[in-house]
């Protein structure tokens, strides 16, 4: 019999239960639904609406159900619907009638508010140490390779040589807003649904700030009807887990082309690469590839919560049951997808002398010719065409730019003198302009990036 | 140690194992993996690249294999990374040396495209019949409510008169078009993968029509590049699936509606409702709220499967693991939401007074006052305005427009005569239109599910 | 001759131009791009890259150039791509080889991106005004309305009375969320891309944090890599949009189900309503109707970038190109929305006899007899039971829970005796919880609102 | 004054107007208007429901307004909401009260369904058409690339040698089943909505198959409650164009790739690549950049409008207006990019030394030599293993696979014999299976593939 049975004159249909039930799932939440019980029958207490024996009693009673789940000794019945209805009855099971008094002045829908809104809390804090080791290994990797030049490209194509370090810490960057969206999100949404009831507040003389400073909140939420159809903590982690995955996506497919037999930047270390069941010689980057892959898994859930939630009437409406999975999936796909993400950056071996070579082809310096005529005096728009003539040259030859002779040079343009440096290295140390891959550029980058990690270690 | 570790250093390490394995979700092909390889051992032998004796063998351990899982014997462990080398490694381990020749001419990439593709053409299957039950449920309620009059609502504002079988059978008709959507993916993609080996074919003389006709296929595949890394029939079923649901959303929100104690057009049964936690008196439509809401999850899962498959270069690539467990997920709950719908239906009690009083409001039959008075030879647009003046009296004097005497409707303008007839049945039984609501239409309709019905009986 | 063509041995086909060009969309542009060029060139001057006379005739040449397209008078060609090029051709047309100059020193790659994200910036601005002008209707409404009794709803069924007010401030809630998170993306992202140059910084001697200064922003970006391919921030904005209309999408359903005939709660004013052309009677819903859908779009945007931005390798790809067109659309449609939405709440007219007459179904009061008897000193959960019982025995006799008589519910069970209080004002006035909706709760709610309104008319 | 004012007592807010007009873009369905609206009219006097003179006159003055449109000369104004009432409007203009009947026996609602109906099955028909031409390039390079070696990829790793054409032919397939997608959508939708009227038919004599004869529909559709709020057709096109993009996208993927200094596999011509506004030497691959970005918003457009209808009640509703532009602009979008990748393959150059020199890294072979233990009657697990560390052997001398001498071979397994041969050209042609790459396979599929476009020629 359903704890809410009582106006009914039929059992619900054996189907209904399948359907509708949430606790194959919301089971998950079962720390913070025990942990959200005992602060509110504390305050209770408190208030007086209940005895300080009573609140006792369920204290008691609510620990020993943590114990029975936690050692795989608790009875999961899907008719009991969701953890909610789960734990109160294995509550009155054990401490009696003292165990229907837990449910005054709350209902399922400021339960399920305040253990979904807490589980998604504490999920920010965690991507936000996630993310703070990954940028760690981005910041390292930066330190050891502030003079690798590689092919900067654009389209592809080769377009300016750049160190790898500068190119790792395009990462950081982007990684670092990550980090504060998850923390902007955490602060805006630490506010306590508890006691807000079905929709309308209570009549009982609660004291909300009770259960807001025993469970971790900032403060209680300003209207309860809004609060108990607030959805927006779970949608704005998905969508930040949707940033950080196409961040994530972002390296893993350069991880994917470096790692190809055309590209050879990089070797994935055995450990985290695959084989081919049928082509004994593949070495396969299934890491990256997976990582990109599951970015569409936390696109996905971002909008299916979003359609489930226009449109919808308030107050509560079961549609809302269908927040939770998606978030679950989100969450626990971009944990390990950050974390498998950090252990392949560390153990990859760079190929420096690829990354070199490679540089060799595509004429690289052309911008540095352009800017060397443009210190000579010459509007930007006409060096640009002059260099493409030198380039044009160089293709006929069938050699890079940078291997061009002076006197060729000087077939172009007259005014390109003995101190023209196309050099890789001439190229990539000039950049020193602010954000620039020069390496004193480079280095203050770097500076930057070990003080916001500092501040943030501090922190916590 | 994996089955292809053969040029590999180091073990990979657990975290990717965790990471990379699919054998969690993908083991829901345990079927379709080992008819496959039943039929290729089979096909193997006949051909005389293994023995008969062999391929008797194979088939016995992988029979074997088949109780075990079903018994609930099989050791999963998700080292074994996925189903397929699951299986096989059991079966090595059943049969010794013989087991190792199985994958002869293939590769895991044409084996897990027949065996998901497999299961996907089942379920599309599974779909057309409950579909089938869901039309025929209509049908019925349709045949019993020729004369239901209800409003007719655009806008959610009541509009024409027309009877509630006409209503239902507005979703006949939706349904029937996802019914043939499903039929049509099915027909397009029974298409054999088998024998496509890793992404160029085999050397070996194999006969892909032999595991095409075991295995229920209309015909090999043409090109098998393509073959091994084309979706589209997973990505049709999660496109059919989302037109379903969104159609069973529209229902939904309709039932929602009708349940309201504004509209109280329907009683949902006590079986397929439930109660609130906290106030005694509710009776909610959880059914269709929650139906409505997993329409979210459908789109989802279609556009994380599209998001996956953008830009993939040929031929297989890990992202295309996501494929699976997104349509698991919305055939599971878009096969239950279509019986809970269909049994919700089927159990429904319809307020049929409560139709008819609503027709009460909002001038219902103000076109066919237009409509008269274009009989009358006047032009449409004047009879708009004339009629859009008799409405503005009725709202003064606060009756229905049918309520008007000829007296007062004259004062509007004199060539209204006493041949008018704003009643409700006139206007709904005057609307014979092809495909209109008047009885004698709506039987036509009826005849024709009816006989589209029988089509399909047939045909299974 | 395209201003890059110097390498090119064909003309652009004309298709590719079409196909290429984003001058038909990124004109929208065009303020931004030349104050971003002003800018650009008077930090060249000061840095003595250009000469203060160079500078003083591009500005002139720039301010003639806004003239002419305020004026209609600029000549748009496809040919010339986007506006970058189309300005810089213009002005060379105008100045002649000192035009040459401007693009000294920066790249096409961070000219879009300053002139984007500043028009974007400019736009979260834009949007936070227009929320809190909405919100303001919403308290304004609040206050005229906290005695007026409506049924509070879950599952659209009725659940507890609530003021009118309490709900317009669940709106306020919401939208003021969506305020801060505009404001939060305006400051994580009011970093300044210009001298970035094409990925790699420049080596002429710019000084970033002149145009920082110049163009409002409170920083240079600090990695040149990431700024080129950052989009961040127009994604931010896409998914705010999104939770803005996913709020809007709510109280618009609202709306069109309280003008219905059946719930008739409010009435739209006819400035905010349209007419059929076949039923002269209709008054239609259009706005919030259209409203509701626009969300769809906003969703489309949405996802739209996120698919383009995912598995992009750094830097600047054309991809990227497809960022605006999504932007330019959701930010247009948001924003008149709120603006509409805003006045259709404005100039409804609200029937509060039609709210408090529904309230008289449904036995609304139910959950305070449950806790009338929770304070007699019986556990909710037989409360909630033996209430449940009382609803039945209502349900039986017709009424509704508050019209039995202190006889009948004697007979549900003797604890209860006159003190009890089943009215809608003694259920409303009780609920005095923080958040919740007795009269006294919802003028703290209404002081919060109005001191956050204050806040912020403050700051600007 | 609007056409439906008649009961309106204030007149529409100006910015109601702007935010409900469809004008701006439903112009774009004009012909689709006249054309339905000539074919009513007809029927209305062959039914005698108007005079054949009404007809004529409506008619002239039909075909007079679109010679206005086409000629610039029609005044479009917002204020007339939509392309029905601007035409209806200037018809009655136009030829007087006459004008006035036209509107007779039908509504806005089935008039804006049949006029998008027609519109997007039209648009079926030039995809198919712009499919057709785009799936006669790839067999044409197909064709001619037979023996063109490539590295057939899996993970982009290099896997087994494929031919250029076999590569070629996969993109056949899969746009071939987007041409059947196309061409089944057509078939299924080609129904006619005129005479549906606002949702329940009409009460005059009119004859629906006339207007599907004159408007070359199949049928007229079923249940028009059904059919003015049907949009299948239209999600369908939006996925059917999702599908074609992503196939498109994969395509451009490779494209990206192969014109990178690292691949080096084609080389794209000038009239289909661009440069950079500030790097000489740029050669961009901006067309297929941008194919793949506008994938994304396909997809965008997909699921805005499964958004938009999630959950609407039956009839019309305003949501519905949210329909047309999201199609338009993923017709315009995607028609274009399939018309321009089709020139981009057809003018591209196909580096084939490169390609084949690619080969030479990667051990491509390796399946080959297990494929040949198996032959020599070894398992293929073991073959698989042996060829592991035959692989490992020509690692440790940095030399292919290939490149082994038997004696080193042998040094690995005593089983392997002077008959064993290597080679790229035996590895191709060895894999004859039905849609393998060997030669012979790959010209079996180019028949298929010609008989396929000989078919549909001859169809049309």
């Amino acid at each position: 019999m359903k704890l809410w049975g009582g106006r009914f004159s039929k059992q619900a249909a054996k189907i209904l239960d399948e359907f509708n039930a949430s606790l194959p799932f919301d089971k998950e939440l079962y720390i913070e639904d025990i942990e959200g019980s005992i602060a509110h029958s504390q305050m209770l207490a408190k208030q007086g609406i209940i005895t300080n024996e009573d609140a006792k009693k369920i204290k008691e009673g609510l620990l020993k159900i943590k114990k029975e789940i936690e050692n795989n000794e608790f009875k999961w019945d899907i008719s009991d619907e969701d953890i909610h209805m789960a734990i109160e009855k294995r509550l009155i099971e054990l401490i009696g009638d003292t165990g229907k008094k837990l449910h005054t002045a709350r209902s399922r829908n400021d339960q399920v508010a305040v253990d979904f809104r807490r589980w998604v809390l504490k999920r920010n804090l965690d991507f936000s140490k996630k993310i703070k080791e990954l940028i760690e290994v981005f910041v390292n990797i930066a330190k050891e390779n502030i003079n690798t030049i590689m092919p900067g490209m654009t389209h592809l194509q080769h377009a300016q040589p750049i160190s790898f370090a500068y190119h790792m810490l395009a990462y950081a960057s982007m990684f670092k807003r990550d980090y504060e969206r998850f923390m902007e999100s955490y602060k805006r949404n630490n506010k306590n649904p508890l006691g807000c009831a079905a929709l309308a507040g209570t009549p009982h003389p609660i004291d909300r700030n009770e259960t807001t400073k025993a469970l971790g909140f900032d403060e209680p939420s300003v209207n309860c009807l809004d609060t108990v159809s607030d959805r927006d903590f779970a949608l704005e982690i998905l969508f930040n887990i949707s940033m950080l995955m196409m961040h994530a996506s972002r390296i893993s497919e350069e991880l994917v082309l470096w790692s190809t037999s055309e590209f050879a930047f990089i070797t994935l270390s055995d450990e985290y690469s695959t084989g081919s069941s049928i082509m004994p010689q593949k070495k396969n980057p299934d890491v990256p590839e997976l990582i990109r892959g599951k970015t569409g898994r936390a696109y996905g859930n971002l909008i299916a919560l979003l359609t489930v939630m226009k449109g919808l009437p308030l107050a509560y409406n079961k549609d809302t049951q269908e927040d939770k999975e998606g978030v679950f999936d989100s969450v626990k796909n971009a944990l390990i997808s950050i974390e498998i993400l950090k252990e392949t950056l560390k153990t990859m071996k760079i190929n420096k002398e690829n990354m070199y070579k490679a540089c060799k082809k595509g004429h690289l310096t052309a911008t540095d010719l352009a800017d060397y005529l443009v210190k000579k005096g010459i509007p930007f728009r006409e060096a640009h065409h002059i260099t493409g003539r030198a380039v044009a040259l160089a293709e006929s030859k069938g050699v890079d730019l940078s291997d061009l002779s002076l006197d060729e040079l000087k077939s172009i343009d007259a005014r390109i003198d003995k101190d023209v440096d196309l050099s890789l290295e001439n190229s990539m140390n000039s950049r020193k302009s602010f954000g620039g891959t020069a390496p004193e550029s480079v280095k203050k980058q770097i500076e930057y990036f070990e003080n916001f990690l500092k501040e943030i270690n501090d922190k916590n």
